[in-house]
């Protein structure tokens, strides 16, 4: 059998279990009367949202390929790029369908058989979505390399599937995030300004939308999001690989092949590694969640370190590029762990204590937290850079970082399974809350929610990380097709083309952050006046007799969404077409790498600053410095809403935006010649 | 007569002229009774400070002197590091000095003269500031270039004097700017959780320390952080001169001592053009103080395009360079202006407009106008880098953009001046409030104030501008010095060992802003717990009928600055030492541009939005919104509160770390071999 077979063929197997773990969800009882109500309302709101997401970003998708066909005059590129976003879109769509499955039978599960069984039912529901994202990766790079990747002179066309998972994720992650979050925010201030409605109240109009929010952003989003720097980083090595002189792949492999086809195979080899991760969790699942899901995680990156090391012996690679990949399996784990700490310990403390001064201290202390929390993800990063270097014999080390991100990624199936258990769980206790199950089954959902709070933050300075170096890889291929097309290229950091770009790259994140910062105040602001507007117009809601029009509260936050992520989604895909094109490709090349750090430092800062303001909330929910209701909570009830856009929509659509400029420049790095 | 001798002549003449206007402002009457009274303690609060932070700034140099001098085995460094200290420390104390004595008698003019004597004085007193600046730049930097700065063998000692320049600046701005937010932070916040103390008033004890801190963060602490770009830019400027080669300069200039020079003269010559724009600012004082400052600076800056034409070509440069220059000047004020409308237009009123909704939208809204406003004046900076290379021939392209750097810097003098204006009118202000002496004097100190804010956050956004591209020129400086010592070495973006220093470099501005924001909100809550323990401890101060105890308050605030100087300094000197001799000069230059972009965007965020966020709450306290009092008050207060540090401390240090870490570089380039 052609060992080219394996990676689509593995992509199917992934897909068959998850479809086996998505029949083993729906045969748990999906509840009935008013839980099965809810859970429909967030159903059909998710579904309403994605497909009019799917529809606009369809729009979009038909004139880049139109483009792409003309600007390359033929068909390889645009059908890898359509290829790339329907794997992407399906598997987000996959995704989130079981999601929204899973959460109410978590609730139900919660209510009838404990704790043990509920964890179950909500890892099984982020687990489709984990194996979704690494199944159809497998299966649409796989047969798309299977079919023309292989060959040296249509090999770059397989650059557009990347460019076309970016481009969905980038509208999903931007969408998403506005959609949430304004849902959120919205839905949380109208507590704060109208007296005598509380947080998370059932009579709140705004609360649907705030669950629906978290299915769209929280596992949509952010499994689009994991997507691409998944197959960022495959498509990135494959294209260093193949610019690679004789003089420098001899040195790593006796073929060319072997180096070009090694990301597939070790991202398979991950996908296995991660459906026995799983296993992992569902055995440990007696004990506590968060020991049960870290062994999961831990458990999959060691096998995967091990069988990285026969596989790679096997295809005759050498062994310098297995430390490669471990030492960015490791980094991986690491940069979770230091976010975990950043999110959950001292820092959070602080940041409760600094509310007994007011919210400015709050902000202060948050702030502060987020921005030193870069220091060690960051020398993570750096450290991976200059080992791999170090290891790697002189001119192959960014093969070594392009391996090193693939590692970190290939596990992405459990590492994605418990970031998605977080937001089936988080719906699972709005459930039950709007349903009034009682205080047993929102024990149980809550203590599933918080544990999901940390892994989503261990998940997203994961994400962040993995995205860093994959835009990396991307880039460093991007230079070498230049160089293959421009004899004498080079990005020298005394030429003032590449000075400018690098400052035009460094601002895009924070302009992006800036819109989308607003987009969500603003579309918060229409949340509040439309719940305020319910509350004075519909007779009896205040007194629960009467329900809320929360379809209304829904459309909002679409719109809102759907208006506001154009903007950022044509700045990320048509700045570097311009640049490249009107400025030459030494400014292009200044710009990713001037964008790169941007965003790599933006997205951990907002990420750990929204997280630690989230848990200090937490902190003092659980009665300390006062507790619910105090002085101390108001204040860090701002600093929790301030994170919400930091953490949930800005934040993580930094990761999106420099892998969108890099895949965008590598897809046309051949026409800047 | 030597050509040479006119830069320190020009200095010396400088500093005759600042010493008149000294003298013209010790005439105006200092006040007597109260007014004097708290004058004293405001005029030995500051010089108590500076005492102190000279000691240990003395010993830090000392130390920095010896490593010098046993690295470089010989005696010119480390004297030119010594000079540029002393330089720099003496412009400090001779513009805080004159600023301590000026804002009494602008209280006392306001009081018995009038708007325009008022202002008259005000000016005078940052005049004196400005002048200092540019006359000790020139005396010094002037004086070494003529001693051994010519001479190629030992023309590079002479970056030794931006070392001394900036080692001063840092410790200066980093104290400065913690004592004088942590005194401000403290002193408002107390009004809030105190009730009954109104913000500003006399009783309350931290008041004079927050005026003292004017003077050391605002007055002190801007004019080192100029002095440094200033010098910085000449030095780079130099350096990149005396780097270039044969065919690269002869297409300038039949000399490159001309090309050395010319950075020199250009200063010399915006020495007088500043003293015009004095002349200026008091010929128009009848009018708008905003309209005759802005007179000032523009009219400078036109006279200065003008004659540098003539000076360029009369030393038989090219008119290309007169471009650059051109570019640097006019791109200097544009800037500016983007900073005025970011800190007093449109965003102002939305911040405002987000108090309807709470803390938390108001913090949101800054956030992201300060991210939004890097976006305008970090594509002139690009545009500039881009213009300069495109004017001038293949290969001198750094040369133009230090060229730029003191073009736009040239005018330091009446900048800073403007600058420097702003805390004298502020404390002009506090002195009249603290005194009681009426409303018709308040009035008009308030009205300079306000005129005030607005030139400070020009002043910052210029500040920014020119120190980025000062450091740019100083890292093109370093740069050439290396490939001058290493045969064949170059800054490659697709060098992994460039990608690890600029993710190194990235960070240090994140974890310099997270030490210096926590050490204001630490040193706050400090000021608080004082403040309190007085009200509590001292009978009959809630009353009017005792006094606080403010020297405490001042020695809290001092204890804070010099404690927490310490590491950031520390961190930024010795940073490119470490990296420079243990991962090697390829690391270290990547860090330099790592560290250049995130200085560049983080700082004009953090000023920007701090501006914004005090602008807002001004706007509400004029009755928009509810005015004073209201919801939507508290709601602005927060977010001053919190753009306190970001513009005060964090924002600030930006500038100084990116052209300490550069210069240090530059010094030990030869080093590095």
């Amino acid at each position: 059998m052609d060992i080219l077979l394996l990676p689509p063929l593995f992509g199917l197997a992934g897909l068959v279990v998850a479809f086996i773990i998505y029949r083993i969800i729906v045969s748990y009882p999906a509840g009935e009367g008013q839980v099965a109500e809810i859970a429909a309302l967030i159903h059909k709101g998710a579904m309403v949202f994605m497909r009019r997401e799917y529809s606009i970003l369809g729009l979009f998708l038909l004139v880049v390929t139109v483009l792409l066909a003309i600007g390359f005059g033929g068909w390889r590129t645009p059908v890898a790029f359509v290829v790339g976003a329907l794997c992407s879109a399906t598997a987000g769509l996959i995704g989130m369908h079981t999601a929204t499955k899973a959460n109410v039978r978590t609730t139900v599960a919660a209510k009838n058989e404990g704790a043990a069984t509920a964890l179950n039912v909500a890892f099984y529901g982020g687990s489709v979505m984990g194996l979704a994202v690494a199944a159809m990766g497998l299966l649409g790079l796989g047969a798309l390399y299977l079919w023309f990747g292989g060959d040296p002179h249509h090999a770059e066309a397989i650059h557009g599937f990347g460019m076309g998972a970016s481009t969905v994720a980038l509208f999903s992650r931007v969408g998403g995030g506005i959609f949430t979050k304004s849902a959120d925010v919205g839905a949380d201030l109208v507590g704060k300004i109208e007296a005598g409605i509380p947080e998370d109240d059932p009579r709140n109009p705004g609360v649907i939308a705030d669950n629906v929010g978290d299915n769209v952003g929280d596992v949509a989003g952010m499994g689009s999001d994991i997507f691409e720097s998944y197959c960022g980083s495959i498509i990135a090595t494959i294209a260093i690989a193949a610019t690679m002189t004789m003089l420098q792949w001899q040195q790593l492999a006796p073929e060319r092949e072997a180096l070009m086809f090694a990301p597939l195979a070790l991202a398979s080899v991950g996908l296995i590694c991660s459906i026995l991760g799983i296993i992992i969790v569902r055995l440990m699942s007696a004990n506590a969640p968060a020991m049960a899901l870290r062994s999961g995680t831990i458990g999959a990156t060691l096998i995967l370190i091990g069988a990285a090391y026969f596989l790679l012996r096997w295809q005759g690679i050498s062994a310098a590029v297995w430390w490669c990949v471990m030492f960015g399996a490791v980094g991986g784990i690491f940069i979770g762990l230091v976010t975990e700490y950043y999110t959950g310990g001292k820092p959070v403390r602080l940041i409760a204590k600094g509310g007994e001064t007011g919210p400015a201290t709050v902000m202060i202390a948050g702030l502060a937290t987020g921005m030193e929390s870069v220091v060690v993800p960051v020398l993570v990063i750096a450290g991976i850079i200059f080992a791999t270097a170090a290891v790697l014999p002189e001119g192959c080390g960014v093969y070594g970082v392009g391996m090193a991100a693939v590692g970190m990624l290939s596990t992405v199936g459990i590492t994605m399974a418990i970031d998605a258990y977080g937001p089936v769980a988080d719906n699972a206790g709005g459930i039950a809350e709007m349903a009034g199950l009682g205080e047993d089954t929102r024990k149980i959902t809550d203590g599933l929610d918080e544990v999901g709070n940390t892994t989503a933050a261990i998940g997203k300075g994961f994400a962040i990380g993995a995205a860093g170096l994959a835009a990396l890889a991307i880039i460093a291929a991007f230079i070498a097709t230049v160089e293959r097309h421009v004899p004498g290229f080079a990005l020298r950091l005394d030429d003032p083309r590449v000075l400018t770009g690098m400052f035009i790259g460094g601002l895009f994140p924070f302009l992006v952050s800036a819109i989308t910062m607003r987009a969500v105040g603003d579309a918060a602001f229409d949340m509040i006046k439309e719940i305020r507007r319910q509350f004075k117009e519909i007779p009896g809601l205040m007194e629960g007799t009467a329900k809320p029009d929360s379809d209304r509260c829904v459309d909002i936050a679409t719109q809102a969404a759907l208006r506001k992520m154009i903007l950022p989604g044509v700045l990320a895909v048509a700045s570097p077409v311009v640049v490249g094109f009107v400025l030459g490709p030494q400014v292009l090349g200044g710009m990713l790498g001037g964008a790169l750090i941007s965003c790599v430092l933006l997205a951990l800062t907002m990420a750990n600053a929204g997280g630690a303001w989230d848990n200090a909330k937490k902190y003092v929910e659980k009665g300390n410095f006062g507790g619910k209701g105090s002085d101390v909570h108001k204040a860090v009830v701002v600093g929790d809403t301030v994170g919400d856009p930091f953490k949930d929509t800005s934040g993580p659509a930094m990761n999106i935006l420099i892998n969108v400029m890099a895949i965008v420049s590598l897809v046309i790095a051949p026409l800047l010649a």
